[in-house]
Parts: structure tokens; C-alpha cells; sequence
């Protein structure tokens, strides 16, 4: 309905994740009346990420060298290893300053119903870090949905017969979380996974 | 908490009005993902939005030519116009196909407590173009929210005295809708605004 370029724009933004027509509108109007450098900067930005981004070759992160910055970090713990599905996790597990070891991100879970198994995710790469034998401690941490369960038995059941202890992030009441409002699985799971005080 | 690229982008995006720092995430990791011929695509398209659209001479639609394709039109009715506050205002008005005259886009509406008056509306064009003579019928399109019909009463005062018929959008239950669920201003303007059938 608009004219060449703007119209251009909308479709364009309109197919990146999340963002509808009505909001594909809103930002090409705002890209419209934003400072020309800002624009500049954000079309500069898209276009960096795709020249200088790739995936570190040891743990699958993102990475702008051959490695990313955990795995070239020598003050990480080597021997302790935490199994995530994306990049992104990653990041949430950082934030929490809890874990001081490194990673490895398979790219995704089992999802049979999507047709990914195993040998679609970097688990091949995971069995071969783990063959190295530096790795004393794996922990599973893939999402507490259908999906990452999956992917966790299947990994523990992989990597148990190899010595290496295997554990699994704890489900239970999110902290500052309702009682009442908690979902009877997750409410069922703090139950059995209570703890002594 | 990413490195160089990936966060330059994610803080980019986050800019853009209603992505919060959960969907510039998503929207990054999106662009990381796609092909480099889409993400070149969007960076053209944002790049190219700057340097190609400006606003029409007449109506102040947005344009690529010195006059917007509906001000070119030579069979467009130049008697009747519509008073809008933005250019989407008009593309959601031409989706209607009801109307065949021409536009006029004032850039926002009164809005005292931002400061915002007449002065800093294009209604001093407005009053150029209706001094011209050709104008027959005004159409107050403005929003039907408090500083649309603040600056709707307002043009209305200013327009009526130059003998131009002045009328505003119907304001009353939306088609489709369920009578229950209207708020009470709607169904009182849906009363006093009922017609004869």
C-alpha cells in the first residue's frame, strides 16, 4: 500500500521473528524519522554479525576467532562441562556467576515430531571433547520442556557408562514465584526434589 | 554479555520501538542464522529508506517524488479532503477503498501537555491549500481519542467560517464486535449517533 521503499522496508522486517505487519510498520516510521547515523549503525550491525560471527570450534558458541571468548579463557575450569541448546543459554547461565566451567551447545533438542535426532545436534562433538578425558563433571542443562528432558536421558544414558558424573539443572518454584499460580508438574517436581534444611 | 558483533546488533535492534531486549536477542540470533543475501536485503532496505523517502510537497504523505502518488493522480477528486494525523492514517483509509479525494497530514495532533500545538502541526498548509478555493468538504480523520478530537474541534472552528462543509469520521460499535464488550463512551457515541433504517 505504500510507496517503493518504505513498502520494501515493512516486508523485509516483517519477516524477521516476532514482528507482525502492524509492528513491521511502526519501526520502518520510526526508521523513517530516526537520525540518518542511527540507521547507518543499525544496517552496519546486520551486516557485521553475518561477516564476523561464526561458531567457536570447540563449543559450538558464538565467536568472532576461531574460539570463543570462554573456551580462551584459561582461568575456566576444564573438567567441568555444561551441555545447553543454544547460544543463548549460554548467556543466562553466565549472568548467574555460578558456573565457572566450560560448554557446549548442541544446537538444539531431539524433537522426533521435527525429525531431529542425535545426528542433528553436535553430539558427535560432545562424545569426542568427552573422549578426551579431561572432563570429570557433565551437566545437562537443555530446557525443562518435552524436548530437553529428551535430549538430557538420552546424553546421560550416553555419557553415564564413561565414569563421568552426570547431573541435571534442579526444577522446582521459581524464586519470588506464587505458590498457588505454579503449575502442578513444576509444583510435583519441587516436592520430589525437596531439600533438607 | 555476547561478544563484539552479536551484542552491537542486539543493542541496535533494541532501539527499534516495541523490541525488547528479548526480541532483539531472538531477532539476532535469527540474523545469524539466515541467509546473508536476506540479511544484505534488510540493510538495503533500511539504508535505502533514509536516502529515497521524503514527504510530499502537498499533502505531506510520505513520497518518493517531489508530490506522493496520490496528489500525481489526476483522477482523484481535488474537492474533497481528508484531514489525517500520519501517513498510516491514509494507507489505512485507502484499504477501505471509500474514499476518492485527496489527503492532508498533519503530523501528529494537539497534544498540550507534550507541548505540542497548531504551530508544530502542518495546519498552516492546511489553510493554504483550502484558501485556494477548490476545497468543497473537509473530513476530520484524526484519531477518535482526546487530542484527535481536540484538534479535530479545533480545525473545525478555524475551517467552518471559510463556508467549506466540515464532517468527522463516525464514531460508534466496531463491525464485527460484540455489543458487551464496548466501553461506555463507544456505546454512548453508537446512541447518539444512531440512523434511521
Amino acid at each position: 500500500m505504500y510507496e517503493g521503499a518504505i513498502q520494501d522496508l515493512i516486508d523485509e522486517l516483517g519477516r524477521l521473528p516476532g514482528v507482525g505487519p502492524k509492528s513491521a510498520q511502526r519501526i520502518a516510521f520510526h526508521v523513517l524519522q530516526s537520525d540518518p547515523a542511527d540507521v547507518h549503525r543499525l544496517a552496519g550491525a546486520l551486516q557485521r554479525v553475518k561477516e564476523l560471527v561464526r561458531f567457536c570450534t570447540t563449543c559450538y558458541n558464538v565467536a568472532e576467532a576461531e574460539q570463543c571468548r570462554i573456551c580462551r579463557d584459561s582461568r575456566r575450569s576444564g573438567d567441568v562441562l555444561c551441555v545447553v541448546e543454544e547460544p543463548k543459554d549460554v548467556v543466562a547461565i553466565e549472568r548467574t556467576g555460578e558456573f565457572r566451567g566450560r560448554y557446549h551447545v548442541l544446537g538444539g533438542a531431539i524433537n522426533p515430531l521435527e525429525g531431529i535426532g542425535p545426528d542433528h545436534l553436535r553430539v558427535r562433538e560432545l562424545m569426542t571433547r568427552l573422549g578426551g578425558g579431561a572432563v570429570r563433571e557433565l551437566i545437562l542443562a537443555t530446557d525443562p520442556n518435552t524436548e530437553g528432558e529428551a535430549t538430557a536421558t538420552y546424553l546421560a544414558l550416553l555419557v553415564k557408562p564413561m565414569g563421568i558424573a552426570v547431573s541435571r539443572l534442579a526444577s522446582g518454584l521459581p524464586v519470588g514465584g506464587d505458590l498457588e499460580y505454579a503449575d502442578e508438574i513444576t509444583l510435583g517436581r519441587a516436592f520430589s526434589g525437596r531439600r533438607a534444611v
